[in-house]
C-alpha cells in the first residue's frame, strides 16, 4: 500500500499564507472503484490563482473547504486503473491536489505524449497557462498586427506566452515584469519589443516612455499598474483581466482603478476572462501551441524546485514573490512511493 | 440684424460650475457665407457629458476653449440660407450652442419633421439620449431576454429610454433614480419591474433586494453606485459605461470602483461607449425608436424650462442636482428676434 503525503488547508489565510494555515498529513492511498485509477504525482503547478481558493468568496470555483488536500494542477503517471481509458504508465494532466498519489476518475484529465515536450511543459505554455495566454490574447483581447500590446507578469508562465503570441499577430509588445534580470530576458530572449521593471523607481517614466497609447493590456498583477496603463489606453483598447497577483494578498479592499472612467472617454472594455470557457478548443490551441513551440517561434521556460509536498507552501511563497522566471512547478523527487 | 445672446466659458470650473466660470455676450448674429445656413435656436439641451467638455483634458472631443460659446445640441428654424440642402423654416438639430442665432455648414445637422412629435423630443428620446440608450442596450450591453438589466439615472433621458427598450427585449428592468417621486415613475408610467432610491438611507438593502443576479448595468452615474452593482454581477455580465454624473463635478480623482476583481471572477465586461460610434445606423434607429413612441411601447418625457439662453448655467446646475424627469431642455422663449 502507497502512502500518500498530502498537504491541506488548515485555515483561511489572512494576508499571505503563513505555516499555520496548512496541515501536512500521511495516509494511505486510496482504494480504487471501478472508474477511477491511481496517480502518482510527479509536478504540482504553482498558480496564481491558488490563492483565490482558498478565500470564502464567491468565485468561479467553489473554495477549498477546511481540512482539504489543497487543489492544485499536477501531472502524473497512471499507477493502477480501474478505468477503461486510461492505462497504468499514462502521462496525465488534472486538478490532482498537492499529494502525491491522487484517485481521479478522468474528468478534467488529459493524457499528454512525454516525447513530444518535456514534462513540466504540460502545466506551462501547453496546459492551462499556455491556453490562458493563447485565448486570452487571441480572443479576449482580439490584438491585431500593429497594435501595442502590454503585458504585465510577463515574466510568468501566462504573460511569457501571451506576449510571444502577440509578437506573431505583428504586434509592438511590451512587458512588465519584475528586475532587470527578467526585462533582459523578455527582451533578449522573447524578443519583446521593450520591457518595464516595476521595481524600478522610475516606472512611470518608463509606461510614459514605452507604454503610452495602448490598444491592449493583457494584465495578469492589477492594483497600480493597471491603474497607470488605464491612463494610457488608446480608443477602443481592449484591457484582459487575466488576474491580479499584486492584490490577492491584500487584506480589505483591493487597489481599486482609479482611471476607470478613461474606458468610457476611450470606448475602450476592460473584460475578465476564464480559459475554462474555451475548454471546447483546447485540442486546436494545444496543436498551435506545440507548433510554435517546436519552429521556437514562441519560447517556453520552467522554473522546476525539487522537493516533496512538504516544500508546497514555500513553494507558494516564492511565487508571489515573483521569484520564478517561466512557469513555476514543484517536482517530486522522491525515492520512496 | 438679429441680436445674439451668447454663454461662453470663462474659465475652467474646478468642481460644480460657478456663476464667474461664464460670460454672457450680446452681439450681432454673424453674417453668412456662401454653403451655410442661420439657425434661430429655440431648444437648447442640457446633457450630463456638457461637464466633461468644460474640462482640459484629453477626451473624445476637444474641450471647449476659454471664451468659446458654450457646446450644446440645440434643435432650432432655418431663417435664412446659402446652402443648398438646408431651407428658411427647416427645423433642424445640432451642435448649436448656447446662443440665440448658430451659423451652420450642414456637419452634424438633421433636419426633423415637427409633426411627428414634440419638438424638444428631437433632443431626447429621438435624439442623441434615445440613440445612446438604443445602441447601448442592443448593441453594447446585448441585453437578452429574461436577463436582470440595472439602469441608473434611469428617470434621465438616456436612462429611461434605456430601461424600456430593455423591457422591450423581455427583460426583468431595475431602475435607479434619486427620490420617491421619480421611482414611482418609473414602475408605475414606464413600467420598470422596480426601482431603487438612490437618496434612501437603505439603498444598500435595496440593492440586495432588488439588484442582486445583474447581467447588464447601464451606467449613467458612476460612483459609489457602480462599486456596490459590481459586487453583484452575475457570471458574463455587462456593463455599459454611459455616463458617470455623480463624478464629473469631483475635484482630484473620481471615485474607484473597488469591486473591479468581480469582473475577474465573473468573466465579466465593462465597456465605455460613445453613440457617435454608431452614426451610420443613426436613422434606422430613428424609425424603431419613433415606432415605439408612437405606438406607446416607449414612453419619452421632456422637462421643460423656459427662459433665455441667460439662465442656462442655472439649468445646468438643475441637471447634476437630478431635479428633471425625463429629458431636460431649455427654450427660448423671447418676444424678440
Amino acid at each position: 500500500m502507497a502512502v500518500n503525503n498530502t498537504v491541506r488547508l488548515a485555515a483561511r489565510p489572512v494576508g499571505p499564507p503563513q505555516p499555520t494555515d496548512w496541515r501536512h498529513t500521511t495516509e494511505d492511498a486510496p482504494d480504487l472503484e471501478d472508474g477511477q485509477f491511481l496517480v502518482r504525482i510527479r509536478y504540482v503547478s504553482l498558480d496564481p490563482a491558488m490563492r483565490g481558493w482558498m478565500n470564502d468568496i464567491r468565485s468561479y470555483v467553489a473554495p477549498v473547504r477546511i481540512g482539504e488536500v489543497m487543489r492544485a494542477f499536477g501531472l502524473g503517471v497512471v499507477v493502477e486503473s480501474r478505468h477503461p481509458k486510461y492505462h497504468e504508465g499514462d502521462h496525465v494532466t488534472g486538478l490532482f491536489g498537492v499529494q502525491d498519489y491522487a484517485v481521479s476518475d478522468g474528468d478534467g484529465v488529459t493524457v499528454v505524449d512525454p516525447g513530444l515536450a518535456p514534462l513540466p511543459r504540460y502545466l506551462g505554455a501547453l496546459g492551462v497557462p499556455g491556453l490562458t495566454a493563447y485565448f486570452g490574447v487571441l480572443e479576449v483581447a482580439r490584438a491585431r498586427e500593429g497594435e501595442t500590446v502590454v503585458v504585465s507578469g510577463a515574466a510568468g508562465a501566462v504573460g511569457s506566452v501571451a506576449g510571444q503570441i502577440a509578437k506573431r499577430l505583428g504586434c509592438r509588445v511590451i512587458g512588465i515584469a519584475g528586475g532587470p534580470r527578467k526585462c533582459a530576458w523578455l527582451t533578449g530572449e522573447l524578443g519583446f519589443d521593450a520591457a518595464i521593471d516595476y521595481r524600478s523607481p522610475d516606472v512611470r517614466r518608463q509606461l510614459i516612455e514605452h507604454a503610452r497609447e495602448v490598444d491592449v493590456y493583457f494584465d495578469n498583477v492589477g492594483g497600480e499598474i493597471l491603474d497607470q496603463v488605464l491612463a494610457r489606453i488608446r480608443p477602443r483598447a481592449r484591457i484582459v483581466l487575466c488576474g491580479a497577483i499584486s492584490q490577492y494578498d491584500v487584506v480589505g479592499k483591493p487597489r481599486a482603478p482609479e482611471n476607470y472612467l478613461s474606458l468610457l472617454i476611450n470606448r475602450a472594455s476592460m473584460t475578465g476572462m476564464l480559459v475554462d470557457d474555451f475548454a471546447d478548443r483546447y485540442d486546436q490551441a494545444r496543436g498551435q501551441l506545440t507548433d510554435w513551440l517546436r519552429s521556437g517561434a514562441v519560447i517556453a521556460v520552467e522554473h522546476v524546485i525539487d522537493g516533496d509536498v512538504h516544500d508546497f507552501p514555500a513553494a507558494l511563497a516564492s511565487l508571489f514573490a515573483g521569484e520564478n522566471t517561466g512557469k513555476l512547478v514543484l517536482r517530486l523527487d522522491r525515492s520512496a512511493g
